[in-house]
C-alpha cells in the first residue's frame, strides 16, 4: 500500500506539530510526503501522484473550521470533474484520510460546546468528496493542542500515526497486532548487531505466542457462543 | 439595516447566475457588492467593511461541497483572531447569509442521494464560524441549477434574494408583507406620473387592508384558542 500525504500549512517552517509528525515517518517505506506550495499547481503532475497512491492523506490545521485555503486551491484546481467521477473515477477504491490539528480544545466539539459541531460534522465537505469520488473515507485522525501533549502522549502519537499512514488496517486490533509484528520483523531484519537482533526476535516471538493465544481464545468464545444459539 | 455581500467567484465575468443575482439588487439602497479578488487582502479595509455592515453575506458557487478557495483565503487573511472572539467580537450581534449556487440537483443532497449530505451539513464550518464570532447564521438561501430556472421562476428568485439581502424579517410572512409595502411605498415615492402613482397607491391599499383583516383574524384565533386552553 502506498500512502500519499499532502501537506497545507501556510507556515510549514514555524509548525512545532508538522515537524512532528514528518520526522515520526523518516524510517518508513511507501509514503509520500507532499507539500502543497502556493502558486497555481501542475494539475497533471498532480493527478499523477494521485494515481500513484492507494491511500490519499490530506493533513493539515484546522482553520475556520475547515482546511487552509491552499487546499482548497488545490481541489478546485486539480480535482476536475472528469478526473474524479465525470468520466474516468480515477480515485475509486482508493482511501481518503483526514489528518487534522487545532490548538482548540477536543471536548469544544460537541452540540452545546464552545466550537458547536464535532470533528466529524465540520468535515463533512471531505467525507461528500470521498463518497462521490467513490473512494473510502477513513475515519479522520485530529490532533488536538499539539503544543500541549506529554512526552508519554507524543510517544503514542507517533505509534497511531504511523499506522494511521501506513496500516492498511489501522482500526482493528488484530491489524494493529499484525502492523507491530511486520514493523519489528522489518526492524530484525536491518539490525547488523546479532545480540540486538536476537533480543528484537525474542520479543517478536513473544507477540506471535500472545496474539495466537488470543486468536485461539476468541475461536473458543465463537464455539461456546454457537453451541448457546443452537 | 445596511447588507455586505461578499462574492467569491473565480470566473464572475462569466456566471450568469451571479449576474442575475446583481441585476436583482440594482435599485435597492443600502447593499454593498462586495466582489473578492486574487490577491492577497488589505486586512484593515476589509475589517472596516464588515464593522459598517449588519447583514454580511457570503455568496458564492458550491466547489468540492464548500466555498471557492479564494474565500477562505479571505477568512484566513481578515478573519482574524482578535477581531472575531479574541479580544473584540467586532462581529457579534451581526448576521451571517450563505447564498450558495449549484449546479447539481437539489434532490441529490440528502442522506443517500447523489451527494448523501444536505447543504445546511455541508455548510456547517460557516455555522460554527457565525456561532464562534456570536452572530446570528441565517438559514442559507440555495439556488440550484439556475441555468434550468424557467422564468417565472427567475421572478420569483428575484423577489426572494431581495428579501434575503434586504428585509431584517424575511422568514416570517408578516415580515415579507412589511418588506413589499414598503417596497411598493418607496416605488410610489419616487413614481413621476401622477396616475401610475395612483394606480400603485390602490394596490398598496389593498395590500395593507389585506394584511390588517389577516392580522384581524389571527387575534381572534389566538382568543378562541385562549378560551379552550381555560
Amino acid at each position: 500500500m502506498k500512502t500519499l500525504i499532502i501537506v497545507a500549512h501556510p507556515n510549514l517552517v514555524d509548525s512545532g506539530t508538522q515537524k512532528f509528525l514528518k520526522t515520526s515517518l523518516s524510517k518508513m517505506d511507501s509514503v509520500t510526503w507532499h507539500v502543497l506550495n502556493q502558486g497555481s499547481f501542475d494539475v497533471a503532475s498532480e493527478q499523477r501522484l494521485l494515481r500513484e497512491h492507494d491511500r490519499i492523506i490530506f493533513q493539515f490545521p484546522l482553520y475556520w473550521y475547515s482546511a487552509p485555503a491552499i487546499l482548497k486551491q488545490w481541489e478546485d484546481d486539480v480535482l476536475t470533474r472528469n478526473f474524479v467521477y465525470g468520466t474516468e473515477h480515477a480515485l475509486a477504491n482508493k482511501e481518503l484520510g483526514i489528518v487534522v490539528s487545532t490548538g482548540d480544545r477536543q471536548k469544544g466539539f460537541v452540540a452545546g460546546g464552545e466550537e458547536q459541531f464535532t470533528l466529524s460534522e465540520l468535515l463533512r465537505p471531505y467525507q461528500a468528496l470521498a463518497y462521490k469520488a467513490q473512494m473510502t473515507y477513513l475515519q479522520p485522525f485530529p490532533i488536538f493542542q499539539f503544543a500541549y501533549l506529554s512526552e508519554k502522549d507524543k510517544q503514542r502519537l507517533v505509534a497511531s500515526y504511523q499506522q494511521y499512514i501506513t496500516n492498511p488496517d489501522f482500526e482493528s486490533f488484530h491489524g494493529q497486532e499484525l502492523w507491530f509484528e511486520q514493523q519489528l520483523a522489518d526492524k530484525i531484519s536491518k539490525t547488523k548487531d546479532s545480540s540486538n537482533s536476537q533480543k528484537l526476535a525474542q520479543i517478536l516471538s513473544v507477540i506471535q505466542d500472545n496474539r495466537e493465544n488470543l486468536e485461539e481464545l476468541g475461536w473458543t468464545l465463537s464455539m461456546i457462543k454457537d453451541d448457546e444459539d443452537e
